[in-house]
């Protein structure tokens, strides 16, 4: 298959994107049934970095960054760059130079599982970023890969258009077409996981409110003194 | 054997407590002897965390938190929930909803050989978290553990009651049995580094203030320019 | 071979020093033909730790920090102390103690492929280190190792007096003998990155600014919408 | 979405499959362009297993293979099972009962991204297997997964039907739509191998027989005594 | 605490012990009730390696493996060496020397949470070993621990005189005073599964003869063709 | 600097090396005062790989093999190829090609810390390999490095002529200049070694037969029954 550079892909509504990121990575897992995110070993580079926004995948050939390239003429404001690479790899294929192409044209955050460097700059410029390792390695731009063809990031498949959300907990993905739905229970998981915090504040029991006690004798746990 | 909560455990005294956890980490475990640490991968959700307090430990099923939850039912003022599954995991056990219990109920931390999620939130309420990973994964409720057993919790096993210590150096562990000893060793050591420090930032060598020079002589050490 | 310290060593111009240490680990590394770098595992305990120096290399034995305390009757103001062991450890070799005198003495930081501990204290301190792992363990001053002989540190082969640049991204090492040609490397590669920066910052492309258009081209990458 | 197990999955011709496996994992991956593999981590369990078939593709809830036991009753002779978890696990949850079944119905062997155990039976019975981690801890049978849905393994996203091949060096997996291009690349790549092998057995140089003096002079490498 | 040798400890009835070794790590394990596993990175050194004994324990500090020694004064015929070190230590504390003095006094394997090396020549000798790492690194006799206390290794907790069974799968310990009913248990577990595979092996499915399809039906299983 | 390949190097006497071959790694590093192992990831891919010979040093760009060609045109019979690559990498970088050509000039073995593949057919060729994994994952042939300069390779400083160990306990390198030093050294260590084995054979103990007995009174031992 010869290498590819798709130009347009669909997007889901900003404002439901809005939205998404307002949940926040752990409440939009839960929403929507425990799926969506990459591995723990994904961290923030730094820990007030959060974002929502459409991905825009970008496979490249281990140790080269040309792609990151190509993709930042594909971009459109709003939208995330998912990095991978073909073969597990920590090099620092992204510093302050891409950052700045990145923020004027409007690209919100970037998830890649590989390496980043620049990572003082890139946090007093507010670009954040989700990576596998802080390292310098530079990378060389030589060969070809692909732009907005679905990838496996850091151990999920990503689509074009997806909805990434970045915090402190890490990254998850939501598939576009269920953004939606993903917004509404996010916002319905939210006002309940409010209503229990208010009455835990008080002192009341989760065994209480959620009613476990009888879910622990009927595992026939025993109380002793 | 079935699985079993215990209300009821024996506490060190809280002033012994305090002085542990004002000690830190570090100072305690050598004052006791070199004992006592859970492995490094237990960090600190962030860098500010600092505790002491009892131990009511918690074995869970992998995947399931429901232990957490009935452990809350036998917590007291001061008490550090010490949580561990039955295979290794980095799944988010635990998040906003249950912190906000364990402020309300009065217990000053968490320590768990596992993941933790709402790690913003955590830090904004000021709960202290030593974790292995931060993870969003949600968990279930279904199946029994114990709470106040023994356990094994990264590596170290943990008696319900022992004191914990948690802070930026990760978390160890004091025998109840042995707390005041520890406190007053502690207090020893601190005293002695102090004195040792004073002399060092005027410019002495520890190889003078520890007299280490005979030791590197009898080794055979040889000095050249 | 008898174990040994070396006294006296050959340093860099500390005017160089200064430069490179404002350049920062990216870019030198970039600037030299990207080498020198250690492995990402070495982390700084904190986010705004930043130094370069002069090597001064320090083998111990695992468990045991003898050869430090030696090493530190060697060392001139502006030394970085550039510590490993000789079998793999995440042993607490490092504290306040040993950082108290440091300061002292004018070292301007640590890099250590083992442990270190009173990490809150050092930051406090203002003193920087770099190190595989953030663990309490105690060690030993019982057994010898060397001071100021080659040493292979984190995956890169370092020779006392070489330059170490360390910052939020990791640290680099930078040969001696090539200092100089470092720091002017180091300035023509900034200069050329702030120039592209501001092409990029006004919504350039890097595909246009670095000239890669012919280059995706030649690769074959196909562009469909 | 509700737990989904797929009965009827459309597969490669069986001729074409054999073909696969008998070029072998290193082959077919350099035939079809460096794609397919699963990462390093996914070993077999004893040095002889080797396989080619039809992937059946399973999730299981991590901890819980109750839908390994559901795939059975949609398996066909020459199916490989594929099994993942829906977060990183070492369970082991497949062992000398499900192989036994697997034997019975023509399964000719199992990838599995988590434990396996009964090794030693396993391979008595000539079961190939590749998996993350050899270990005996028990799983449950209580919840749902899916059965023949797209899934991601060990870093690779398979569908069902895509064809597996397994050999010392690992598992790689070819698209199902690629069978036949495969087979007949990989064919002229082990042709163009044995040519090349039979010139270097003779003493010849690949510097000569790949013609790649040129490049490293190209490349400016220096030739010293 | 003063470094103590405890000279005699309690151990299982030997025809016990040899029941448990003859049906296996996986099937005590899950007759147990799924506990008392060693972590999976403890590996046998080579694939035929069995076992099982009475654990004789032993703590060293890291890097010294006297206590080794000391053990082997206290040892009985049927014995298991359980060593463990006071930090995670890949060195290689055990040899053909240590496993000649083993077989000469009745030693029937060892279970180390560190290195060993010799491992062709332990082979040969049919002298099975379970360990984390293959490594020569040597360590020295020089400092105290202990023999017959309680210890953590690998994660669990395992007192003097359990029962220690290691094969292919790894390594699990039985409590001694529970030998006799893991050994009954571990027999009506092999019945059992003896049963299953014969109706397996003649083409029934895990569905029917486990009884799963109702609970795939009670979970909202759909079958799709 | 220019990418260089050295085609003379210095090289032990072939009789020293054969003598430290039959030796082994563990004697060796023990006889030399415990130095020179490589990382104990470096595993062979074959229980009954065997060899010694002289190092040629070979750096790669990571995948990338290019060099291993130009160092095969620079061997010598009974060299061993030492590959290390820029970035931590596990390419497949080696396979039956390669090892066709290795035979045909007389190289014995290979040590990598990288990636190998077509691990069947190694082991049938009788081609040794120590490597940091088993992976197909193919390499290209772009971009230059060097042969027989000094490298870093597994955690270890190796020159060009080191003589290099290899056995199923990992491997060591000799400093050419000491090679004669360490086969005498390693002969009186097998002797003593064969005369201690001897003892422990017949039951004595090693507290008598290495007098420890007396150190562990000195530090402090209890004997409790």
């Amino acid at each position: 298959m010869r290498p590819t550079v798709v130009r347009k892909i669909q997007r889901a509504d900003s404002k439901v994107i809005a939205t998404l990121g307002e949940h926040g990575v752990a409440t939009v897992h839960e929403a929507l049934g425990r799926i969506g995110l990459l591995e723990p070993a994904i961290r923030p580079i730094y820990p007030q970095a959060r974002m929502a926004g459409s991905a825009v995948t970008v496979l490249c050939p281990t140790g080269d960054n040309l792609m990151i390239h190509a993709a930042l003429s594909v971009v459109q404001p709003g939208d995330v760059l998912v990095v991978t690479t073909s073969t597990p790899s920590t090099d620092g294929m992204f510093g302050d130079v891409l950052a700045t192409s990145c923020q004027a044209l409007g690209v919100v955050g970037l998830v890649i599982d590989a390496g980043v460097r620049d990572t003082a700059e890139l946090e007093q410029m507010g670009f954040p970023v989700w990576a596998r390792a802080v390292y310098s390695q530079g990378t060389i731009k030589a060969a070809a890969g692909s732009v907005n063809l679905p990838v496996t990031c850091a151990g999920l498949a990503i689509r074009p258009g997806d909805i990434v959300i970045g915090d402190r907990d890490g990254v998850m993905v939501v598939p576009r077409v269920r953004a939606e739905e993903a917004a509404t229970l996010g916002e319905q998981r939210r006002d309940r996981e409010a209503a229990v915090r208010a009455r835990l504040a008080k002192g009341e029991l989760t065994l209480d409110v959620m009613e476990l006690r009888r879910l622990l004798d009927d595992l026939g746990v025993v109380w002793v003194d």
